[in-house]
């Protein structure tokens, strides 16, 4: 058996990362334009099965998908005071229309709370308009200053899944944004993505928000990224815009808001997190292509294993995988198994001479590079085992790396120490002090990701400023 | 039996259509920029309907859907200089990033072969590169200065569907011409939206392409709207981005390029045609609702009424139908009726006392308000072919409302007083020459629409010069 390598893959990540987006044909980041790439046919079908998941998690629980308008007036969006604080240095503006200036400056949404506010105070009249859950999937736009990175810091974010909400009261509002984080851990755990779910700093929640929660995960090069939010907007946007509803009694109050996002940075994490140092590995569920046939023709037998291998493709077709068979007759099999391999296809099927003679197919697993040979007439029913097996199995060496990549520490000396040696994520006490978190992060140079909301209550002491504490704090050097 | 009245509809098309689009909810135009609307859930449910039809023709005819981003270097857009030339007062130009002026103005496509072709450059190398047929469904924009109008003339295009394909020869970009022009009517066939087929006039051609085939229809108004173009590009984009492949002879050539459109006008086309007094009519096939249950309760029987309409709800819903249960109950039956008659729901199901009582279901068309009474046990079947009808009707419906605004006239003066009194498209026999198109054109005040490619040979004289004639020119007011 071969050694599944994961070298170039953990100590040269961004080289590895750049190499696979290309080589897979994914996403083309040569554009012209910094921070804008293509998304190429092949990765756009993963886009499209990993989009399905989470428009299915979305419609499953009452949220109707919308479309707002890419433009926003400066007006609009400078009407929440925070919001625009925090988005007015990464907006692009569109100042002329043909040869004429505009009247008003229209910004290139950078997030949709101010374009959809004056639909929202349209649509809602009384309580029984609410609650109110709506979604889009469209591009957003942010003049990025510091470095780019494909998928992973963009200037057009190509893919944002992006939730808002309207309640009649702070309670079902909190509702809402536990029923947010728990739709996006079923979205993150059906892609395989291991992550932590943290309470942001104040200073570092969304602007506009009462509060922040983020889906953390953790990358090869042990980086954390941020792949998903969840804010409580309370009354802040609603207030602005005017925006209330009859109650019952007959008064009026201000809606309460949530809302949450997701970007393509899921796909990054996705093809990042199951990877080696041969590509791809793409988990059978959202795997546009699952089974790749590659005929292995011995002179002689060409025709022959080329009809077999159609026969075989025929017969799993209609058996409902997503299979393909490479029949390019001007290219060896080795050079199909590494472009194949690259892309991440959980099984190879290989069908040569010795195949014809038993009535046989070997099979080739992505993630472990094992080969089983197996009948022609029982091989459905092992192909479905084995595509559930390879599921399993990288979902479950993600979730064992990224474990391992989390330190929990109570001493600051020693924290400090294997914070700068391993990376990954710190987890220490904390009195929950937002003092004590930032001279922490300031001591490891780290970002503080906040309260990790997904532990069980831990009795210690700070490990800041000594007092009791219950909670934890994580940190990471972050993307 | 009621009747179907249709007036409203055709007199004053203009106020029908709004108040559709607004009552049914499903595209609201009162964003506070002119041109752009928003798709509400029911209208983006529609919308998604007609896409999954058009992605599924395309991608069985081995298109592949990509993402491509929106902004374009003014560089870029200007490289085709008849295509900019055809564009440059149309487009909006993002100038600033944050607070910094760009180095240079960045366009919202307003289509996107400027923004394809420096990709094309980096993806094609060879002929076995060929044929490369790419789509992808964005939004575009254009800065029109004319009067906007909800979904038929608006500043963003939210779907626009736009298919580009590269080539070896001018033969194989021809033969993509019918491919496309073929894919188009079954679409259009699928929406049960009539068209004709015409080649457009030089001067009115995309910018950019040798040629321009366009789709028409005839909406209630009897004026004609463009609803999908499909252009052979010939080589002056590849040579203007110094596009090539190597022959298999050994030598280069630029690649043949062709691309084609469709736009929410298609949506705006099915809205409109299939309606009436009393709203939308949505063929069964793409309806986002097919069927809508509504309890009539009657005193005494309201809990019984309720509970019977919950179980014929579950029994249609798990034969496959995509049913609503509307069970307010604070709202009137006759509201409820005129709600989903409004979003053009194609069948209604009321379940009264005597239902009960007799073990049936009474059905209401919505496009003939006919009534039919059915047992609960054959319902199923029963249903299905309704369906059927419903869709057949509609569609036969359209066909010959459309054919009737069509007048075929060999004479100028009664082609004038024809024209003016009927509207809608004006055939007449044609030399071929554009100057006589160009000369009718200015005496009937309309536009030319083309050449007609849907119709047989037709002997006769042209209409202006009186020369020998074989071919038809069309002739409308348009949108």
């Amino acid at each position: 058996m071969q050694e599944v390598k994961r070298e170039k893959w953990g100590n040269n990540f961004s080289e590895w990362f750049r190499s696979v987006l290309n080589g897979a044909e994914l996403y083309d980041y040569r554009y012209p334009i910094k921070g804008c790439g293509v998304w190429r046919p092949y990765g756009f079908k993963l886009r499209r099965n990993v989009l399905k998941i989470i428009r299915k998690l979305l419609d499953e629980t009452n949220h109707h998908e919308v479309l707002l308008p890419l433009l926003i007036p400066e007006t609009l969006l400078a009407k929440e005071s925070e919001h625009v604080k925090g988005f007015e240095e990464q907006v692009y503006w569109v100042t002329h229309g043909g040869l004429d200036k505009l009247d008003v400056k229209l910004a290139l949404r950078p997030t949709s709370e101010t374009a959809l506010a004056p639909m929202l105070k349209l649509w809602i009249k009384s309580h029984s308009d609410l609650p109110l859950k709506l979604y889009q999937v469209v591009s957003v736009f942010r003049y990025e200053t510091k470095a780019t990175r494909p998928l992973i810091r963009v200037r057009e974010i190509t893919t944002f899944k992006e939730a808002h909400t309207a309640h009649a009261t702070l309670e079902d509002a909190e509702r809402q944004v536990k029923e947010a984080v728990e739709v996006y851990s079923k979205f993150f755990n059906s892609l395989g993505i291991p992550y932590t779910i943290n309470l942001r700093p104040q200073w570092d929640k969304f602007a506009g928000a009462i509060y922040t929660i983020a889906f953390d995960t953790i990358m090869p090069d042990k980086r954390v990224m941020q792949i998903g939010t969840v804010h409580n907007l309370g009354q802040n946007f609603s207030k602005a815009f005017e925006i209330t509803y009859l109650k019952v009694d007959g008064t009026h109050d201000y809606i309460w808001q949530t809302c949450y996002g997701i970007s393509e940075r899921a796909i990054a994490a996705l093809i990042s997190i199951h990877g080696d140092d041969r590509g791809l590995i793409i988990p059978p569920s959202i795997a546009p292509i699952q089974l790749v046939i590659i005929p292995i023709p011995y002179r002689g037998f060409e025709e022959k294993v080329y009809e077999k291998s159609r026969e075989i493709y025929e017969i799993l077709k209609k058996a409902g995988f997503r299979v393909k068979l490479d029949d390019r007759e001007d290219i060896t099999p080795g050079s199909k198994f590494y472009d194949w391999e690259l892309r991440g296809i959980p099984l190879r099927i290989e069908i040569g001479p010795k195949d014809l003679e038993e009535e046989t197919i070997t099979i080739s697993r992505r993630d472990t590079l094992e080969r089983y040979k197996y009948k022609v007439h029982e091989m459905i029913e092992k192909i479905e085992k084995l595509l559930e097996e390879v599921e399993k199995a990288l979902k479950k060496r993600a979730k064992q790396w990224f474990k391992n990549q989390i330190n929990r520490i109570e001493n600051l000396e020693e924290a400090k120490r294997i914070f700068e040696e391993k990376g990954g994520i710190l987890e220490v006490p904390w009195c929950g002090n937002d003092e004590c978190g930032l001279k922490l992060g300031e001591k490891l140079d780290a970002r503080v990701l906040g309260e990790a909301l997904d532990v069980d209550k831990y009795v210690s002491k700070c490990i800041i400023c000594g007092k009791p504490s219950t909670k934890i704090l994580r940190l990471a050097r972050t993307y």
